[in-house]
């Protein structure tokens, strides 16, 4: 089954969030409290990530959870 | 632990735009091919919903996945 659109958008915004804020994976994981190759699968688009994961991604890089499903990458 | 913000203000919106269209949680559970008891607990914000389960939702209430998280509702 293909990644879907969400999880393609939502890895893209995560990695140009954590480049924003000149974080490695390991750096955004420890914010967020998820391990660093979870950070990685995310990013890839092959994690299915749930809400309460996207919001502590949210938290921690300081921006809105809908920032992370915005159209427009 | 607490819902996070984020699964209350998707319940919110999943709930708004189902009624917008008329449809009960069988019905919005069919177009998504999601269980109805599953609707159920999604609007009550006791699910943690994955990415690939909002784009389904999404889809099937005709709107951009991000709608499902804005802050407004």
């Amino acid at each position: 089954m293909p990644a879907s659109a969400a999880r393609l958008r939502f890895a893209a915004h995560v990695r140009r969030l954590r480049k924003l804020a000149r974080w490695s994976q390991e750096d955004l994981g420890d914010h967020a409290g998820i391990h660093r190759t979870y950070i990685g699968a995310i990013e890839r688009g092959e994690a299915n990530v749930t809400l309460d994961h996207m919001q502590r991604l949210a938290d921690a890089l300081q921006v809105d959870v809908s920032e992370l499903l915005q159209p427009s990458v």
